[in-house]
């Protein structure tokens, strides 16, 4: 009797731990709902069947996990861009120090306009003048300390609007889909317009992305040693990699080396990212978010009533093209049950 | 009785599941030797007190899981380099069929010499001509066809003097080491002076590193479509990043964006890297292999017995540096119980 409650006792306790085990070990799939901050609508149900679909051995569009990789815009995908990127209020809140080790840069422009702190006349500098602004603020320093900067100054610049950090502007749906995403094996990575160091310094912080999953737009470094001999990384106003448009499926060649399955972006930045996207093989999620909630966030591009010519990258053509190669688009509006987490 | 007896139960089957669990999801601190083909000594046990330092809670040099990055060179370090790159014998091997598709080459040097079979004049052939035949044979293909015309090269390309593919010339014992790694929580990355996308076609079969993690001297590409309109990008001779001694941080920084904690290399060209790893805060891993095995593998560099004008990239100043620095210099010969997994 003994041995035979002996055995029992012991294959009991191989049932539990095999259970367990499973529990620990493979993928969870929630009971819960993934995505509690989209309303229910076409949106949720394809990214939600999407994932099913790609992850669910013996499915025929099963993605083996090494090939599960997910890239997403920032600005305007991830986070508010209206009416002005945040990368662009960081170059503007750094001209005092950059003219403070410069003091000849004061008499000269855009630098003198930038100091004025005329809102109006920032406003209309031209984009020429604005790259000579990027540049000055986003090279000449070492990859570390510039990184230390952005990251002082994110913790403290604050949106004008909603009078919160930057940070906190980031989209609630988007982050639970970057959530559900990893937590179904897939690699989720930023691909931006905006500066790689720039996004890497907050990326791990505000979206769980590692740096080594930040492409972004970045100039070249020069190699060098300080005074004690330690070498470091000077950032230099020499462009590698322009990140946006047709730069975007480069830019994933260079960093990431495979065709994404899935891609989300807002603008024409976005195009070739995301037709580059849908064309590969089996299941291919891309993904265009609407701005046309100018309530809680902005109505701008085909939403905004503007006439076309007036939408700049946010073109009817983008939307036109999404129907056509079946794109989800996202409304801000309708899709949104709640677009900020603070809310 | 029946109900204690449950409850004592219930607890076994708790204590043993709290036991598996912990077994089955933290990191697992193997009893038996993690380096088998290492022999005892200096070099083995700097890298097994390294992995145990920085992955030990508590420990003054524990590193977080998200910044241990571990780098590593490619030839010489992880495969046999010696007498000839295995990607130069790709591109030589290449040039009957870019002839064959543009036949007005077969008149013109180096193309000539190559289709000669002449092995002495291959050999006097200067760099500026092997970089005609690199730029020739390397691009104005699509980033998908280069890389299943590689993937299929390397499983039929022998190495004359073991007549075996040269992905079983990779050294055993730093393979151990990629493993051991690894299981420690390290991200372990290819940071080599040959092609990404050359090396990126077998980087996973052959060392268990994904295309994202290998860092190559990389060229740029060209977005385009195909005639039913499918987006594709197409390989071009534009360098991007060279990365190969000071291109080797600015390398890393670009694609990883941090500092490693450990850095693997064996010639002049992995001098910055292992350097910039070492210069790091807190415990770091500079690792330089010594080929110094003329009967398992090659002597060459300060091993050869040639003057110190003819080592070439493996040069005495380089061991110097490494002796005053702290760099782990491995022998072939006295550290590797085993060079290759074959033997």
């Amino acid at each position: 009797m003994k041995s035979l409650r002996a055995v029992s006792t012991m294959a009991r306790i191989r049932a539990v731990v095999a259970l367990f085990m499973l529990g620990a070990c493979t993928t969870v799939h929630a009971q819960t709902d993934p995505l509690p901050s989209w309303n229910e609508g076409a949106a949720k149900r394809a990214i939600v069947e999407f994932v099913q679909t790609t992850t669910t051995q013996g499915s025929a569009n099963f993605v083996p996990p090494a090939e599960r990789i997910a890239t997403f815009d920032q600005d305007g995908t991830l986070w508010v861009e209206h009416p002005i990127y945040a990368q662009v209020m960081y170059c503007l809140d750094r001209v005092p120090a950059v003219v403070k080790a410069k003091p000849e840069l004061a008499k000269v422009e855009p630098f003198k306009t930038v100091l004025s702190g005329n809102r109006e006349a920032i406003a209309k500098l031209p984009e020429s003048e604005l790259l000579k602004i990027v540049a000055a603020t986003l090279t000449g320093i070492s990859a570390e300390d510039f990184q230390a900067e952005v990251k002082q100054w994110i913790a403290e610049a604050k949106d004008p609007r909603w009078k919160k950090p930057y940070t906190e502007l980031t989209y609630q749906p988007m982050q639970e889909v970057l959530k559900y995403l990893r937590g179904n094996g897939y690699k989720t990575y930023i691909v931006t317009g905006g500066g790689q160091d720039f996004v890497r310094a907050y990326s791990e912080a505000v979206y769980g992305i590692p740096p080594e999953q930040v492409v972004g737009t970045a100039g070249g470094t020069k190699y060098g040693y300080d005074k004690s001999g330690k070498p470091f990384l000077t950032k230099e106003p020499r462009l590698l990699l322009n990140d946006d448009k047709a730069g975007k499926p480069e830019g994933i060649h260079l960093m990431i080396g495979r065709r994404p399955v899935a891609a989300f972006g807002n603008s024409a930045g976005d195009q070739q990212m995301l037709e580059y996207t849908k064309a590969g093989d089996g299941a291919r999620l891309a993904v265009l978010v609407l701005h046309d909630d100018a309530k809680r966030e902005y109505a701008y591009g085909p939403a905004s009533g503007l006439p076309a010519t007036k939408v700049g990258a946010f073109t009817q053509a983008l939307h036109d093209q999404a129907r056509k190669q079946g794109w989800v688009v996202v409304s801000i509006k309708n899709d949104w049950r709640r677009v900020f987490a603070f809310e």
